[in-house]
């Protein structure tokens, strides 16, 4: 009976934030800009925009930034704060349960309570915040390539590989805010050259732009074979659009991407067994030609129990982080 | 506002039931005994027992087996039905959120709606179930080596390797009942033996007391260095048992098992940045020696932002299932 009561009363709670307040706001803060967007409460985009994000004086004014800029947007289209459910924001580094971030390098950051802070210049509004790699694979759940499903791993393939895992519609955020950080799992041993973290053998190193772009240069320098790669500027798009093409040594590059993508994915199966893969970032915009090569090594390797996630591409590209940052605040 | 209700009523939640119902049970399903326990709500044992599993006929009569025990149980205590909370149970293959069994080949078992045919045989009583490593885990999480944890990864090195994972106190399951299957993580390209799984190079096939066993062999094939693993049975004891009297084979079997071991849970800390990893099974009778050759590989290869995950030994032993299947009762 108890449980009835509270089940009822959660699954009554998007209903009741609807009576109550009707937009929610998603902030994605990146090192260059802070992407700002006011949604109403089923997600759909009332207003996006951008704002530097100045990270000077270790980023002291990138918070006071964001709270005048949602004033103003409020003020702007007659938004009064019993109108707004909250603020989801997602940031470049570790974000623990509590709304403290751990570090954010790019934006100058140290260890503070975000969400106090925020909340305290928002004049007591709501404030949900995440690590922005999660925060962009809740939004690609609700509204992006992995939307009806609960369980979902979403892959950005980008200068580096940066992931967010979602069980049961929660964020997985970690004992210490590095939960679904599997661009640093090991899967080299031979690896001679460190990683961006400092280990060598990173997952990263193979199948982020860079790594891919890396993968080739090997590729090119052990081989002479011949390669439309030889002319013009080496890159992870280059490589996929000599692929498309037909060219044997990009194939061959695609492949040892695949290999480690494939089978990190398939480790990454073993563990938390999701519903989906969806793969995002620069890197995906190859298309599902990229699914030719890492599904085979992940089918191959992977436990049968797990075999039947689907991959699915991301489609909210950047906006991602503003979607699922609103999201958090619904949850 | 709201929120708080809510959040009142889910914190009271044990402590009401305690004001409703007294007691709890947990059961563990094996495939030769099923083992049974009565506890009070705060995880005290009243009473635990043993009965046979009878596996014969698909293992149709398991369940009404351990719905006649728990009758007898109540009658012979003086228990009735609303002195318990509910009943728990652990079985050995995958279980999906519903209380659907997917497989569970021990038992003879096909898929089947457990949650409900046990409630119907109970009179209604409430039941939840799982898989049993998960369950375990939680076990262990609730009174073992996990205690005042609330992320944790629980390894059972056994005659397989099994992995329960707990996420902010929440069994991860799984999209299909396969989550934290850890034993069948692909760790090894080059291996020629298939598990048992059927893949060739799982974790199971190295850090098992079988795959510990099967590494000492081969290393006693490969090399001629005098051991006393040369003499007697060899088994996972008896290369721990070397080890600690420092025989120096015994010692590369324990680095190779560590190496592959430290390097899977390196990659599991990336994935779900855990608080702590608790090792159970045969296995972890060796004692805390194992962490001397678990530890330096996933330190070597971890995510630094997971780094900081503690070690503990499991202490529950064989009474971790009915400790779990207990506490998912009061989950």
């Amino acid at each position: 009976m108890l449980l009835c009561i509270v089940g009822i009363l959660i699954m009554g709670r998007v209903e009741r934030v609807c009576e109550m307040a009707g937009y929610v706001f998603g902030i994605d803060v990146g090192g260059t800009t802070v992407k700002l967007g006011l949604f109403d409460l089923h997600g759909m985009v009332v207003d996006k925009w951008e704002i530097p994000t100045r990270t000077e004086n270790n980023g002291e004014m990138i918070l006071p930034d964001i709270a005048n800029s949602i004033k103003v947007k409020m003020a702007e289209k007659s938004i009064v704060k019993e109108d707004v459910a909250g603020v989801g924001v997602g940031v470049p580094g570790p974000v623990d349960g509590y709304g403290i971030v751990h570090r954010a390098v790019n934006l100058g950051w140290n260890m503070f309570n975000l969400k106090e802070n925020l909340t305290t210049l928002l004049d007591g509004m709501r404030v949900e915040c995440g690590n922005d790699a999660n925060v962009a694979a809740l939004g690609e759940m609700w509204k992006g390539g992995g939307q009806g499903h609960k369980s979902l791993v979403a892959v950005t393939l980008g200068t580096g590989v940066g992931g967010g895992i979602i069980i049961n519609g929660e964020i997985v955020t970690g004992a210490t805010g590095a939960g679904g950080e599997i661009g640093h799992i090991h899967v080299e041993d031979n690896e001679t050259e460190p990683c961006n973290c400092g280990n060598p053998g990173c997952l990263e190193q193979y199948a982020s732009a860079t790594g891919i772009t890396r993968l080739a240069n090997r590729a090119l320098k052990a081989s002479d074979k011949d390669s439309v790669l030889r002319s013009g500027e080496v890159s992870a798009k280059a490589v996929f659009d000599a692929v498309k093409a037909g060219d044997g040594l990009a194939i061959e590059v695609a492949c040892a991407f695949g290999e480690y993508l494939g089978k990190g994915l398939g480790v990454i199966a073993g563990v938390v067994n999701p519903e989906i893969f969806v793969i995002g970032g620069g890197v995906s915009k190859a298309g599902e030609i990229l699914f030719d090569y890492i599904k085979p090594p992940f089918e191959r390797t992977v436990f049968h129990g797990c075999k039947d996630a689907k991959f699915a591409l991301a489609t909210l590209g950047n906006d991602a982080g503003i979607y699922g940052a609103a999201r958090m605040v619904l949850n």
